[in-house]
């Protein structure tokens, strides 16, 4: 606690995360220090960062950034030197997909705090993870706003979570007919109704695969069976999530959606801070709260991950990778909307799991499954 | 923890937290032992209760009870004793109104966890009941739902609440108008819409005075100036109260309203029991929740009670005084509903305050504030 200063790395930072990271930054600057910055593609956004933050490594996926990109000093590092650096504290995974897997996996090898914003490493690995996490003291500080809020009911009990309810939006189609869902466009699945992200999540969370891979990121979290984690859709993303614990008493957390308070929760764990650019909850506006049950039929993404979480072994890597595939086939208008789940549940079915997989083994499940995805569209026309 | 058996003192066993609260005991058998019993005058109750649970001691207020009123060995004793026993571990407060006062202060100086259903002793005497608590390391455990969701939200936490919002179900006259509160009668008064309470605070939360007192007694529970304790009309009493923290996030507590959970909760804390006759929340029938803000023209108890709060000293214990002689003076049908306010406000009016007051200031404050109501009464008809 007090006011000492800690080091990030923020892996992702040109993201919706990455940014919203920068954004908590900037309001705690006395709190800390930007060591090290990654991006994808965003050259021009990150140059901005690396000219604000100076930072001291940095790393990007375009192959033409070079030690000079900025009026700054920097090392070029990968992403895993990146997240294992002895000069880092706290490493922020703002990552996309499987992209984030292997530095997760390098940062919790380091003892380092992982402030986790990307589901695939947990849903793909999360018995590797976890348990090399626990090996080496490592902390697992979750970001996403479901996850920090039963992280926050949490706080203090000392009986595990009898029951997990996470909340979710619905997305935009939540009262769409099967009928209508076939002729949904991506510009329509990209209009969230309560929530600014990126691309891929913000589709995943019109199929309502994105709360499908929460659950077994909560189970992973929260050392929870599958089985006692429920979805319960809440279209105005007030409450983030519940615990009912043993005794039938549930704790909630409420806010705005709004991610940099659970960005910066992660960061100032155990600490509260105040920050003025966090808009409070206006009980005046907020006069009405609801809740429905989740369509599994209209919304089979949610059922296919809840089997994959349950089944275990490579199945969680395997719906990873197929859906990452679908979704960038949605986007470029090569399959309908309706087809992501379609194509994923072909795959799942045709997987021969591994259980308790290596790593390799997973890379592996991973790679089979992107292969089956193509192989499955190729020469259909979908759309 | 582990399976240590609790003594407790219940006092006030025949009123509904009373019965409440030897429901949990009946559940959790094997947790709890009642050591004594004390009863207003409900005799054929509590010959009962003497007879199946067996206390060692009893006290109660009619004058007919005997050392043999059932067949079963008790020993006599008064409250203050009951409350301060060596053998007493927990004493359950669920008292009505000022009587508690006496024996909480008697628990405290004597180090006891106390149980505290009965508002009324922290809202005239918390200064001073507080200050013995800390000075005998005694626990002040509320049982209040509120304030047990105040208490359980904050569980954890390292810094205080940054606000306090306590939600009230409205009571029976919600929507009602002033000229529609003039003409409400006892029987429409003692119907609340969400819980079985007993005939004082049903009609409290009718006024929304409960509201009030309640907010008194949050900043004594919880150390937070009255100026940061909020109201939010909540109907349908799930919500139980929140806290806000500096960073902005929200924590709610959640239940159906049943007292046997925020009851079983302070007399097994810091454990969480599984109590299988304390109904789940079921989300299928919860669609949902919703929130207004309170109405402090047209109940002015609530006002009322703020200001006594902010202003301190005996104004609390005076508007406790005044509110349970007007209360009864509807019951009885001599005043009308809307009197309650007008007749506690005059009285507060009226009163010239003691800061930091003594006990016998306290007292003298309470028994001027009785006459005072009588005395405006005198020789009018009100109703």
């Amino acid at each position: 606690m007090g006011n000492t200063v800690k080091s990030l790395a923020i892996l992702g930072s040109t993201g919706s995360i990455g940014q919203q990271t920068l954004e908590v930054v900037r309001a705690l600057s006395h709190r800390f220090q930007v060591v090290a910055l990654a991006a994808g593609k965003n050259i021009e956004l990150l140059t901005r960062q690396i000219n604000e933050f100076k930072p001291r490594f940095v790393c990007c996926q375009d192959k033409k950034i070079s030690p000079h990109l900025a009026n700054t000093e920097y090392k070029l590092l990968s992403l895993e030197e990146m997240a294992s650096h002895p000069q880092v504290d706290t490493v922020v995974m703002a990552t996309s997909g499987k992209s984030g897997l292997s530095p997760t996996l390098a940062a919790v090898k380091a003892g380092k705090n992982v402030a986790l914003a990307n589901k695939e490493p947990l849903v793909m690995a999360g018995e590797i993870i976890t348990s090399e996490a626990k090996l080496n003291d490592a902390q697992i500080l979750p970001i996403d706003s479901e996850h920090s809020a039963i992280w926050q009911c949490l706080r203090g009990e000392t009986q595990p979570a009898d029951r997990i309810i996470l909340t979710a939006s619905g997305g935009p189609f939540r009262d769409y007919s099967p009928a209508q869902l076939e002729k949904v466009t991506p510009e329509q699945a990209l209009k969230h109704p309560s929530w600014q992200m990126g691309q891929k999540v913000t589709i995943d969370s019109a199929t309502l695969m994105n709360k499908g891979l929460e659950i077994i990121e909560a189970h992973w979290l929260f050392d929870i069976p599958i089985a006692d984690i429920e979805v319960l859709i809440h279209p105005q993303s007030i409450i983030h999530s519940m615990v009912e614990f043993i005794d039938g008493s549930l704790k909630a957390q409420l806010s705005y959606p709004d991610m940099r308070l659970p960005i910066q929760y992660a960061l100032t764990y155990p600490e509260r801070l105040a920050n003025p650019q966090i808009p409070r909850l206006d009980w005046n506006n907020t006069t009405e709260l609801n809740f429905e049950q989740p369509d599994f039929d209209t919304f089979p993404c949610l059922k296919l991950a809840i089997e994959a979480g349950r089944k275990a072994g490579t199945y969680p890597a395997v719906l990873c990778a197929a859906d990452e595939v679908a979704v960038e086939l949605f986007l470029s208008q090569r399959i309908k909307f309706t087809d992501i789940a379609v194509i994923i549940e072909q795959v799942l079915d045709e997987h021969r799991a591994t259980t308790h997989p290596a790593l390799a083994e997973i890379m592996e499940a991973d790679a089979w499954a992107r292969e089956k995805v193509l192989h499955f569209i190729k020469g259909r026309d979908l759309c």
